[in-house]
């Protein structure tokens, strides 16, 4: 049997950029495209090329992507030409192979929101595709609020997106704009699309899960025919979110009912990587991850109740709809860590630390994470520190230096100009060998702007560390995140550190106190012990001990 | 037309009980029982008597609900009649009205995970079933891995709940125990189920969310013939959690494909207390709420996208798919996008103050948010902060204090015990009515835990805040967020800090700094103002003038 091909056309950069909160720098949103080419994606919409600064920078200076590029962008406007309306001109100037214009299908929106006739809206849509495809590029219509507007009106939410279809539009997209539609309903009103003569592999489904259903709407639109389907990582979007491209991409490469009637263009090898990507997405916005989250989530195969646990030990698949490693989870089981070690392995081995087989020390460090996780710590974020606490166990961290004591003091009152003004001081002393070291710094940088008590800090502890000082001197902190979380029963704060060196290396670190300087210095002081062994640094120590 | 009755079975204090690391107190399951009561339920499983202390102690001291009080346990083990197995009787000395007893309807969970021979199971379900009846309560079956267990083995699958249902079970429970199947299985599934004699009026569902269609898989049963619905407040449960009732109750209340076909036992008008629900479960929890959450979450009517916002504005109709306040919930227009004026003062209309149209103060105000923002300030997250900054523009805001300095200092050493802790200490001083105040803190609570320098600061700004003292004493700090961003060409802190006072109300604030310290200061400044604020409080100076 030949299998349907589905496409899927991710929006995270688009209406995932509508969540409350979020807003990405051009930056994040070149990590987030490239972590998306790299899966498999087929379609990726990069934003709305003119409406805000970041969205035009990120089509500028986009690389060459596997999947194909989309600029989105709305139907042209009334009482003008598709090629002299200037919105429409911005979108088209980005250049991108594709080209998705959202429009109005619903009636009601098309006289109460936009102030139009009916056919005026018709020939807005019809004009504007048929200007794209004279472009040279591909079109996609997105019709707004369809499936309320056939509620409302059939026929003219049928003529309207049958007026993308015949100016040749490749994709006609469903969109369940507000999220109220049922998946039962948008499977009825798919069927009736297609029965009325537009072929469902030229539609797309676009849902929101104000209902929770975003991904079951999606999945009922396929049982009906469409062959698209628009969504977000981790279900970012405006209001309740878009449909979870996280769940929906394993859904459809591990349930048989669709693996064995569909095929996408990401390979089951690829969804190896899906949690980590969850996570990075999570870590840009600094956002907790969803613990409950399906597929990726922490908790996703934790067995908590003792019948599960028990039978999970006999056999996985006793409590466990998938094995969780084909998306890059793990399992967890309160009273057993056997699933944990050989996993362990794979980790150290991935940062060059080889443990054989059997090795005690991996049931103990696995013990160090788990007291530590609940402790308020998250290795998941912060490799490198979970890298030096394997060493640790293992015996194979030096004594690199010891931190006797630190002081930081944070001062704002008024200067001689009568402003408000604020300076951080910090001492720190370090016992290198043997030998005492005493170290000062102000938050003051080079241009004479306070950067603030953590910075005075690294810069102490920074600022003498004898025979390491060359080796540590091309780091520097490029991110610093920190969030209030349980630690037992108390709130405690966990600070994540990036830093990066000369070599171009950037690694995380993580601290966790109910002190927030606490914390961070204990991030700042895996970041440089991570340097110190990644360079294969000696410690003085031991240098000391062989010249004897 | 009649419609038909559905019953909603809450399973938040067992099922929900599952999360990693949810574990309630009687007095939390107390409170949550009465709540969900309050609203409305049929059913409330109380947990597992004898499974553990708090199960057993909530039994012991339930008062009398409305709702029909359900105990849970398991079928008898084999070899031993119902009336000697004591795990069971453990069950049954609950005394509850109904028992609800989950027991094996696949054949590979009954030889694999329970070791007995097909027949033994059947014998076991029908005799643990007749028992609870013969003690003259209501008995509930719950299939276990029904649907996983009817793509293997139909027949076996249809003779277990057949066994239940034969020997007079008032519900038999389709369980999709692994979360695996999805909504259009479990449609065709329980279709035939129907098809082979079981009545719909006696079947029930219970779906978890390991692919995120818990709450689709739910309405999937109902449209194919099931009359209860088992979920969770807030979606708690094992793994990813189980059908969320805070979404599907509102649904089937609200949409007219359901609510025109079915009754339940709860009125339209306690969903106006579903968000407050939802959010008493968060805080009991101590966590912080979902705000994508379908119906109850934060950003659920939160319109950010300019086209939504400015729609919004002319009728709430054409981005929304159902009225906010039906579910206790509140529309969201964030000040990022460029909605301009007419939105900014309904936002200020909807905090309580009045501008009338074309007052020169709402550019003014659009102005600064502007310049604020790209000094890296997020109004779309700290609504508290919008108000005092729009107050301030439009001279509504009180000068209740003024800070003249502070200084922080934060210390780590050993103590006498040769242990590393850290203190840290702060002064502020303020000026109240040209009266100076100086207040000095610790950081250590009353366990004598540190809890590092912005609570110290925190501590000292509200320890003597004079004549304002009584009002701020309720506020405590629930939440705090810290995220590096840009400033302009430089990087910044931004501190977020959720506030939240004995009336129940919740509010954020921000500050921005290269100084973490300064930024959480001015984040502690903006709540305690707010709070003065819309306690309606006399600035002292202003007493001191009427009287003068």
């Amino acid at each position: 049997m030949t299998k349907t091909r589905l496409y899927l056309y991710d929006t995270t950069l688009r209406d995932g950029q509508q969540t409350q909160g979020v807003q990405f720098s051009t930056q994040e949103k070149h990590r987030i495209a490239e972590a998306l080419d790299k899966l498999g994606i087929d379609y990726l919409e990069g934003g709305w090329p003119g409406a805000n600064p970041t969205d035009s920078e990120f089509f500028e200076t986009a690389p060459k992507f596997n999947a194909t590029l989309a600029a989105f962008g709305m139907t042209k406007r009334a009482g003008r030409s598709a090629a002299n309306d200037d919105v429409l001109a911005a979108v088209m100037n980005a250049n991108t192979p594709a080209v998705c214009l959202v429009g109005k299908t619903h009636d009601f929106h098309v006289t109460r929101a936009l102030g139009i006739t009916l056919d005026e809206n018709l020939e807005n849509i019809s004009e504007s595709i048929k200007h794209i495809i004279a472009l040279g590029r591909e079109a996609l219509f997105d019709a707004e609020h369809f499936f309320d507007g056939y509620k409302d009106n059939p026929d003219y939410a049928l003529a309207a997106i049958r007026a993308a279809y015949d100016a040749g539009a490749r994709w006609i997209v469903l969109c369940d704009t507000n999220g109220g539609t049922l998946p039962a309903e948008i499977y009825r009103i798919v069927r009736e699309v297609i029965a009325s003569g537009i072929e469902g592999s030229r539609l797309g489904i676009h849902t929101h899960n104000d209902t929770e259903s975003a991904v079951a709407g999606s999945l009922a639109a396929i049982d009906a025919g469409v062959c698209q389907i628009q969504g977000t990582l981790n279900g970012l979007g405006e209001r309740c979110g878009n449909a979870n491209l996280t769940t929906l991409i394993p859904t459809l490469l591990l349930k048989p009912e669709y693996a064995d009637r569909f095929e996408v263009g990401i390979d089951v090898k690829s969804l190896e990587g899906l949690t980590r990507l969850s996570r990075m997405l999570d870590d840009i916005l600094n956002r907790v991850p969803a613990k409950q989250a399906a597929y990726v989530g922490a908790s996703a195969f934790a067995h908590k109740a003792g019948l599960h646990a028990s039978a999970i030990l006999k056999d996985p698949s006793t409590y466990e709809h998938i094995e969780p490693s084909t998306v890059g989870n793990n399992r967890i089981i309160p009273m057993s860590n056997q699933a944990g070690q050989s996993n362990l392995r794979r980790r150290l081995d991935e940062a060059g630390i080889k443990v054989e087989k059997g090795n005690p020390a991996l049931s103990r460090i696995l013990e160090v994470i788990k007291a530590r996780e609940a402790d308020g710590y998250s290795f998941d974020t912060a490799q490198a520190s979970f890298e030096l606490l394997a060493r640790r166990e293992l015996g194979l961290l030096p004594n690199f230096f010891e931190v006797k004591r630190y002081k930081v003091t944070v001062e704002r009152r008024k200067n001689k100009r009568n402003e408000m003004v604020s300076l951080s001081e910090a001492i720190v002393v370090i016992k290198i060998n043997g030998q005492k070291r005493m170290s000062v710094s102000d938050s003051m940088d080079e241009y004479g702007v306070d950067r603030g008590p953590v910075n005075a800090l690294s810069t102490a502890l920074a600022k003498d560390l004898g025979p390491y000082q060359a080796v540590i001197d091309d780091m520097r902190l490029v991110d610093f995140r920190v969030r209030i979380t349980n630690g037992g029963t108390e709130a405690v704060t966990r600070v994540v550190i990036d830093s990066e060196d000369g070599k171009g290396r950037r690694w995380s670190t993580v601290g966790v106190s109910s002190n927030i300087i606490d914390a961070s210095f204990e991030a700042l002081l895996d970041a440089i012990n991570w340097k110190l062994v990644r360079d294969d640094v000696r410690p003085a120590g031991a240098a000391d001990l062989s010249g004897a």
